[in-house]
């Protein structure tokens, strides 16, 4: 992986460092009614059905969205759950947390239970509490819980939604196209990602990976024009096209990304570099004396999230822009309950990148003097 | 401006052709939280801000909101109109339907008076129907109708709407950047545009400059997430950052396309080169026996709206296909109440491309024996 330019690399969970083919796919104007692009868009939309072990003819449709992975959450959450319907949102980290503050501000019946961050949604939990909850119509779950990097088991959790018959829509974000999902055998009924993530492609639009029955009852219920998904899946079947302008630059970009996902090996050989990523950046941080936050069973490969060292000289700011400084950008802020920092281990990066990383946290902890254990 | 690619040359009000360098600007990654990149961001506000005439000491705001211009138009009318309101929406054409539309959806309590699509709203009569309309709250108009070409006299319509003390929400998709527009003067509360229109960016989000005073009623107003225009503002003050993943390339993109705009020297250099792309079209047009829909002194130098040839032998969709395949693409469908089509003059186009299109269309016209009166 030599493509990369001059750029900062980012160890975050998107925008990514993507290649350079993906970028330069991005250096043309096409007419977004013209049909060359109509071909790309009616392309792109077959292969994300592909990547999900999905089809047309099985009876499911993927929907593209503008803006980022929220747009297409809210689209969801707000198109697909009736009046009369009531969300149920399982909870262990911000990003399910927000599906949550959306359904409340889109006028939307929800209800929650959290658990802590770092533990997964234990499916035998989700049928005991689906059995007593005889109102709630619709479950929502985040696949990679981005906060802290925890993956929920959703084949799991979606056999017991599918037992007690609700409707299931899977926040799967950061982990699409980085880690196998059969969206049929999960039972996932919507499923959402976004264009900057495991398939390498550039921020600005979202896409929803739908069962077409469940769909179909979305029909009219969005009080929203831009994100009713109902009307965008109707648009695109009607005549290939986006209701309104699609971002046609990024659509180019995500198609050369979807060709390079398919170079690589598809999911799988994508699933082993960013595995491999990980495990090379935890033994190593080990050895630096971090301590990861997820117990390691529970740890997707997509982001790791590490304890701050206990010395009080360690200020997470001035660490983050001494790596910053040495080109590593790394996840800023923090999302979860203790201390953490994360480090995304996607994007077009492999295990030479990840020990340049390490090798400036090094040189960052020593020169601020930090003890690790 | 030779600077363009081997694709089809874009005669359309956007995605327009752009410049070999407005596109090489995204051959970077930046992180969405990095410096680099809020500096930019925090660029792009105070320049859109500089176009519009206004600034931030003068008590203006520009808020960028991810997605395609209807994204920023709901974003506006979901945002800004409270429960006790009601929106009068002024209608000329498709995208001030569309208001309409979207107000309708949303909750918003809307009435609309609707003008013949090739007259432009006469000032005169908003002030006499704001005079009886006294429960109207907020006024809505589009600047360029795209479905005709026709240009309304929104500094007009500001000073009536004004007088009646209402909000004033400009639809000024096509026209910014690309016609001269003094937002205080105008007494625009909220003007709407994006990315890929007059400022020759690529499509992936729109922006809204808004008088801060009337933004700041707008707090919790909006029953959406994504599209709240009060929080995507407050998220951008607290910390330079956008709330969710912003389109990284498109502003990267039209952080480029505002430094050609600068260079050609401004929107009155801009606005010339189009108006005369707009009376080359226009005198070629009429030579070869076309007439024009609006107009001449209602009509925009944006797009350019023609009737339809009276042979029979004249099929539009053929017409576009010909024209297509020489590697100009118009306009393709129709919004309007009679039978016209319409041809773009904006996006990296000058003279000699509007007489490359003038020839292309006498060739398709001679090779399909249509009769031009």
């Amino acid at each position: 992986m030599s493509d990369s330019s001059d750029d900062k690399l980012l160890f975050t969970p998107g925008p990514l460092t993507t290649s350079r083919t993906v970028k330069e796919a991005m250096l043309r104007d096409l007419g977004s009614r013209d049909v060359e692009f109509i071909e790309i868009v009616r392309s792109i939309r077959e292969r994300l059905l592909d990547i999900g072990g999905v089809s047309k003819d099985g009876g499911y449709e993927a929907v593209p969205v503008q803006g980022s992975g929220t747009f297409g959450i809210e689209s969801v959450i707000s198109s697909v759950v009736p009046d009369n319907g009531k969300l149920l949102v399982f909870i262990n980290g911000a990003y399910g947390r927000r599906i949550e503050t959306i359904a409340r501000r889109c006028g939307v019946v929800v209800t929650s239970i959290e658990w802590s961050e770092n533990e997964p949604i234990p499916a035998d939990e989700v049928a005991r509490i689906l059995g007593r909850a005889t109102d709630v119509t619709h479950v929502a779950v985040v696949h990679c819980e981005t906060t802290s990097g925890v993956m929920n088991p959703v084949e799991e959790i979606g056999a017991a939604v599918q037992a007690a018959g609700r409707v299931f829509i899977v926040d799967a974000m950061s982990s699409f196209g980085g880690t196998a999902i059969d969206v049929g055998r999960a039972r996932i009924d919507f499923l959402i990602s976004s264009s900057n993530k495991c398939i390498e492609g550039v921020p600005g639009f979202s896409f929803v990976i739908a069962r077409r029955a469940a769909l179909l009852q979305a029909e009219g219920v969005a009080l929203s024009v831009s994100l009713d998904l109902f009307a965008q899946w109707e648009g695109l079947e009607k005549n290939g096209q986006f209701r309104f302008t699609p971002p046609t630059h990024a659509l180019l970009a995500f198609d050369q990304a979807l060709k390079e996902l398919d170079e690589e090996g598809g999911v799988v050989a994508r699933a082993a570099r960013y595995r491999r990523n990980h495990e090379v950046l935890l033994v190593g941080m080990r050895e630096l004396g971090f301590k990861e936050y997820v117990p390691r069973e529970h740890q997707s490969w997509i982001i790791t999230t590490f304890h701050y060292p206990a010395d009080p000289k360690f200020d997470f700011n001035v660490f983050y822009d001494k790596l910053s400084e040495r080109g590593m950008v790394i996840y800023p802020g923090k999302l979860t309950e203790v201390d953490c920092f994360r480090i995304g281990n996607i994007g077009r990066l492999d295990e030479s990148h990840i020990r340049a990383l390490l090798e400036a946290i090094r040189e960052v902890v020593v020169e601020l003097g930090i003890e690790c254990p």
